[in-house]
C-alpha cells in the first residue's frame, strides 16, 4: 500500500463554513497530546466551560461542546429533550430546520410544522398561532441563523413566546455564534447548539451546547433512556459535569478541544460585541461592493446574518463556474446554493478570523474579474464602493 | 472574560488511549484548512478509504471515518444494523461488551447476554449454544481486543459460527486495529468500529468503520428509518460514497481528518505485518520487566493483547498514588481499571507509534522506581529482563 502525505493547498475559505481557521487554533491543535483523564486537561476543560458561557452569555452549568460536529450537537438537543409521542413546533425556513423535522420524527416525536420563505425569518405570528393552536407541544425548535439562506430570525421573541406556552426552546445557532447577538439567558433559550468551524473560526469537529435548568430537569424526569448512548446527557454529565471527579465516559477528541479552546480565547481577548460590530462593519462593506456590481441578496436588509451573505446569481451565469475560477485562480472559496436555491444563489461568508478588510477586498476583487470575463458586470465598480464604505465608518 | 492560551506538559501516554502521537501526526493536523467539498478534499478522502480499507484487510466499499470518537462508531454499527424488536446476541466479557448490550436496547433491539469472565476471552462454545438456542437471532456482537482489561477474542472463529447461523457480526476493533492481526474479509466480519487514537496512534476523536455487502444489503432493507439522523449511512453513503459527487451531509472534521490520514499513511510505510510484529516485540520486553519485578498478568498469555498489559496491583499498594506519582515525576500516563478491576489493576499500553523501547525502559524504570520507594518491589530487575529479551530477539 503506498501513500503519501497530504499536502493542502493553501485557500481562502468564504464560504458558509468552516471559515478562515487562525493560525494560532492550528497552532494549539498541534500541541502535545495528554490524556483525556489528566488533572491539567480537566482544569482546561473547566476554563473552557468558562470560556462557552461567555461565549454563549449564559451561567447554564450544562454548557459544554459535542464530541462531534453540529449535527450531533442537533441530535444531542433532540434526543435528549423529546421522548415518543412528544409534540414538537418546529419552524422551517431553510435546510436546518427540516432537518430539525427530521430528527423530531427519528425520536418518535410529532413535528408541526410553521413554514416560512426560504430567505423570510421565522415568522413570530406564525409560531404564536401554532402555540395557540397546539397546547399540548412540549417544545419549540427553530434556527437562529439559517445557514442555508443568510435569513436570521428573532430569538428573543421567538424564546419568550415558547415560555409564555410552557414550551421548551431548542435553537440552532450554529452559524449564529459570535457573529450576531446572542444572549441565552436573557433571550430565555432552553437548548441551543452551535458548531465549531464558523465564527468561531475554529476547526469543523466540535458543537458547542447549553442547557438551561428548565431543560435539565427535563432530561433528568425522561421516562425513557435517551435512544443515543454516545450523546445521552445524562452520562455526558458524569464526565463534562461540576468539577471534581470526571467518571469515563468516551475519549475526548483532546487535540480538537485544544483547539476550540484556543478559538475562545480569542474572542474573549477581542471581546464579544466587538466581534459581533466586526461582523457588522465588513458586512457593510462587502455589501456596498456586491450591490456596486449589480448584485442583491436574497434576505431582505433587516433580517440579513453578516456574517452570511446569499446572493443571486445573475441572469444566464454558470454559477458553479465562477466557483470553479474563484477556486483555482484565486484559492477562494464561496458556496453555492441548497435545496430550491441550489444553481440560483452563492453564500458568501465573513465569519470569525474571515470577518476582515482583506478577505472583503480579495472577495469583491476575485468575484468582478471571473464576472467580467463572462460579461456578466461591468469591472471597476466594486472596490471603490467598498473602500467608500470602509472610509465612511472611519 | 480573561484566559489564556491552554500549553500542555509533555507526556508520555502508556494508558489504554488516548496513546503517543507520531509528530507527523501532529504536524498534518495543524495544515491550512480547505474546505470539505473541495475537489483536493475529496481526493484526499478517496485515498483514505484505501488505506482504511489495507488497515482493516478488506475491500468493502463502505469503509470511512465516522466523524466522531470510538464509542459514535459503535452506536453507527448498532443503530444501522439493529431495529426495533431484532434479537442481538452479545458477547459481554468487559466494559464495551456492556456498552453494546445499552446500544442494542437503546434501538429497541433485545440483547440475548453471553456472559465470560472480565480479563477472558468470549468462549466459542458458548456463542454457538447461544446461537443454536436462539434460531431468530440477526446479530452476534463481539469484542476483538477489550480495552477495559486487555483480552483477544477469536474473531474468525466467532465470525464463522455467526455466518452458519445465519447473523451478521458487529466486531468492536477499538483496541484491536493495527495492534493485532485482523483480516476482515478472510474472517467475515460484517461490521466493525474502531478509534483514531489507539494502534493508529493519532488524536482521538474519529472512528473508522467498515461494512460488508450484506450489512449494507441489510442497511438499505431497513423497515425502520435509522433512529439517528447523524449516523444514518444511508445518508452518510451519500458523502463518502462511490467517488464522484458528494451530497452534503455534515461538515467533515478536516484537520482532523488530515491527522488520521497521515497515521494510516505511516502505517502504510512500515506494513501492516510489521506493525503487528512490533507490538509483540515490545510487549515480550515488557512483560518480561514486569514479570521480573513480581507483577502478574490479569489475562493468561493465549488471549493477552500486546498492545494493552493489565497487570494486577500488589497487595497494599494504594494504585492512585502511584499513576500520580509516574505523572507528577515522570509525565509518564498509565491506566487504572475499570468496573470490577478499578482500585485492582493498572492497564500499560503499548500502542502504535508508543509501541517502542524507549517506552518500555522508561515504563519499567520509572514503576519500578515508585514501588520501590513504597516498599512494594526489590528494585534493579525490571531493566535487565527487558534488556535480556531484546537481546534474544536479536
Amino acid at each position: 500500500m503506498q501513500a503519501k502525505s497530504f499536502l493542502p493547498p493553501q485557500r481562502t475559505l468564504m464560504g458558509p463554513g468552516p471559515s478562515d481557521v487562525n493560525p494560532r487554533v492550528l497552532a494549539a491543535m498541534s500541541r502535545p497530546i495528554i490524556g483525556h483523564l489528566d488533572p491539567v486537561f480537566v482544569g482546561m476543560m473547566e476554563e473552557m466551560k468558562g470560556l462557552l458561557q461567555y461565549a454563549f452569555q449564559t451561567n447554564n452549568a450544562l454548557t459544554l461542546p459535542v464530541s462531534a460536529p453540529g449535527s450531533a450537537g442537533m441530535e444531542t438537543c433532540f434526543v435528549n429533550l423529546v421522548e415518543p409521542g412528544d409534540k414538537v413546533i418546529v419552524c422551517i425556513n431553510g435546510v436546518f430546520g427540516t432537518r430539525m423535522k427530521e430528527n423530531v420524527e427519528r425520536c418518535g416525536g410529532t413535528a408541526v410544522l410553521v413554514e416560512d420563505d426560504w430567505g423570510a425569518p421565522v415568522s413570530p405570528e406564525k409560531v404564536e398561532d401554532a402555540l395557540k393552536g397546539n397546547p399540548d407541544a412540549k417544545i419549540l425548535a427553530f434556527v437562529h441563523a439559517e445557514t442555508s439562506t443568510g435569513a436570521r430570525s428573532d430569538v428573543e421573541t421567538l424564546c419568550r413566546l415558547a415560555r409564555e406556552h410552557d414550551c421548551l426552546s431548542i435553537v440552532d445557532s450554529v452559524t449564529g455564534l459570535a457573529g450576531s447577538p446572542l444572549y441565552v439567558d436573557d433571550w430565555g433559550v432552553d437548548a441551543i447548539y452551535s458548531g465549531s468551524q464558523k465564527c468561531l473560526s475554529c476547526t469543523p469537529g466540535l458543537s458547542p451546547v447549553s442547557f438551561s435548568e428548565r431543560a435539565v430537569e427535563r432530561i433528568q424526569a425522561r421516562s425513557h433512556k435517551v435512544q443515543s448512548w454516545f450523546l445521552d446527557l445524562n452520562l455526558v454529565m458524569g464526565y463534562w459535569g461540576g468539577g471534581g471527579k470526571r467518571a469515563y465516559h468516551h475519549t475526548a477528541p483532546i487535540n480538537a478541544l485544544y483547539a476550540l479552546h484556543e478559538s475562545l480565547v480569542i474572542l474573549a481577548e477581542e471581546g464579544l460585541e466587538n466581534s459581533w460590530s466586526r461582523h457588522d462593519r465588513h458586512h457593510a462593506a462587502l455589501r456596498a461592493g456586491l450591490e456596486a456590481m449589480g448584485l442583491s441578496f436574497l434576505v431582505d436588509a433587516e433580517h440579513r446574518l453578516p456574517q452570511l451573505n446569499t446572493i443571486h446569481v445573475p441572469e444566464g451565469v454558470d454559477e458553479a463556474a465562477v466557483r470553479g475560477e474563484l477556486l483555482n485562480r484565486y484559492g477562494l472559496e464561496i458556496g453555492a446554493g441548497l435545496g430550491p436555491y441550489a444553481g440560483k444563489v452563492w453564500r458568501i461568508g465573513l465569519m470569525g478570523h474571515g470577518a476582515n478588510e482583506k478577505n472583503v477586498l480579495l472577495c469583491l476583487s476575485a468575484l468582478e474579474a471571473v464576472l467580467a470575463d463572462m460579461g456578466a458586470v461591468t469591472p471597476g465598480r466594486a472596490l471603490s464602493a467598498a473602500r467608500a464604505t470602509y472610509a465612511q465608518q472611519g
